[in-house]
Parts: structure tokens; sequence; C-alpha cells
């Protein structure tokens, strides 16, 4: 059952294929069943289905090119206003959840960083209208995918340490 | 199939029985098929089982009790020195893969926060030895489920813009 967390790989082809609103309620859901510190939530979603928004999106940065291929886009933002200290590590979270349920309903995706990087929030944050101090921290770029990988871990022994360093 | 995403809760009362060697690693295979930035994988995982040790980590705080009865703690470490930027996203993203194969393997696990609280970084580092510039980020508590709780999302459209803000 693992399998699925293994076979979550990084997808940034894809077909013409929209993401239907079943798929899109559907990974949202899994997002939000993240945990958080004193479960705050300090999470938005911003879908992007807009043409001309993705492909302005695709154009912040040489390395978000597929974004212009792409039918869906979700920017996944964290509020510090309502968790000070855990904003970044929760979104991470359901970030991590939304894109493993991508994997899980056929669909492919990739994480493209964006906060901490200024010249990339800025573009984001403008092109989107997300307001202070909501913070635009990753852009997940979404589709049917027109690309095949396989499973893999990447288990490294020496990242392990038992009861001590 | 994303069921087994909504089925992952916070456990907090675990059975006495151990978890195996199989598992420990099964766990750490999820986190680190993790997505990275410039697939750097900044991350350290320290499986702690020593009683001792567990005891003395669930001392940190008042509301980490659970590791005094817990039979393992993976300390979830990301290292700045391997990937500036990303270090900690990347980390919670393996934390994250690690909680829900926890999950799916019948076990039961709680996220407890440490980073950024100097006063459990503190503790944590030196119990475990963790050294500079590596950051202990969270605690996560594990064990055979002594409580039960159903699957759930927290879905809540005013988290969700379409296309803007």
């Amino acid at each position: 059952m693992i399998d699925a967390i293994l076979a979550r790989r990084s997808i940034r082809k894809y077909t013409d294929e929209p993401v239907s609103d079943e798929h899109i309620r559907a990974i949202l859901e899994a997002a939000m069943s993240a945990p958080s510190g004193m479960n705050r939530k300090p999470w938005h979603f911003v879908a992007v289905t807009d043409r001309e928004k993705l492909d302005r999106l695709g154009a912040t940065t040489t390395s978000w090119g597929m974004l212009k291929e792409a039918p869906l886009a979700v920017v996944v933002c964290g509020d510090p206003g309502i968790s000070e200290k855990y904003w970044d590590q929760d979104s991470i979270a359901a970030l991590e959840n939304l894109l493993i349920a991508v994997s899980m309903l056929g669909l492919g995706g990739v994480w493209l960083g964006c906060h901490p990087n200024p010249e990339r929030v800025g573009p984001v944050r403008e092109i989107l209208g997300v307001p202070e101090p909501v913070v635009p921290i990753a852009v997940l770029s979404i589709g049917h995918p027109a690309e095949e990988k396989e499973p893999r871990t990447q288990y490294d022994e020496e990242r392990v340490h038992r009861n001590a360093w």
C-alpha cells in the first residue's frame, strides 16, 4: 500500500485533457486532511484553470515553462496570520498530501518552489491577487500525464541514525 | 484510494508492541521518496527506540508526554548545509510521506512540532547529538494504535480560490 507513495513522481508533461472539477475537489480534500499545529489549518489554495493566468504564471521564471502546457495549477499559500509558527510547515504537509492524491488519481504533477524567492513570490502574488500577509509558498503544475516514470524510493542508509547521530 | 490519505489521523495512544525493523525501514523508504528542490534531499532521520532516550524526549515539554509510552520516535531533521532554501520545506514533505505510510501500515503516529521553538530544539539536539547546522524540525511519536479515529477531511470552501483570490 506504501507503493502508492513510492509511485508519486514529478510529472512535467501533460495531455490536453482538462482536470475535472471532481478531481480538483478530491485533491483539495486530501490536502486539507493534513495535520496542523493546534489544528489551525493555516493554508489557502488557488486553483488556476484560466489559460491566460496559467501562461502568465509559466512566464514567471524559466523553470516554470510546463505551466504553459498544464490545464491546472494549484498555488499553495500559507497564512502567518493564522499560525505564526507553523504556517509554512503545515502548508507543505497539505501540499504533499495533494501531490500524493494527484498520483493516486492517475494525474501527474510537479512541485515548483516559490517562497522564499522574492522574484517568484512577487509575480505570483500580483497575478493571482494574493493579499498580505498570506504567502504563496509553491505552485503545483498538474494535468493528465504525457510521460511515465517508475515508482522509486531514494532510501539512503547514510541519512538514517539509530538512537543518536 | 485517496481514502488512505483521509485515514491518516493523529494517534497519541499505543499498545506495548514494538515497531518492527521492517516497518521502520518501510516508513523511512516512504519518507525518502518525497520530492525535493533540485533533488537535494536535505533530510536526516533519527529513529529512536531506546527507552531512556524516548523518556528524555518525552520530558522536553508537557505536550510530548505520549513519547513516554511510544515504542518509536522518528526525529525528522533538515540540513541547511545541503539546501539553504528548501531544507525545511523538503523535510516536511518527507515527514508527511512518513505519517501517511505509518497509517497505511496500520501503525499510528502524531507530529510533535520542534523547530522553530528553541526550548525544544536545544534539548532534542542534546539528547540525540544532532550536529550543527542540522535542525531537528519535528518529532514523530509512533506505535501500534490503542485508539481509533474515523477518516476525515477538513475541506473548507473558504480556503479555496478559483483563478484569483
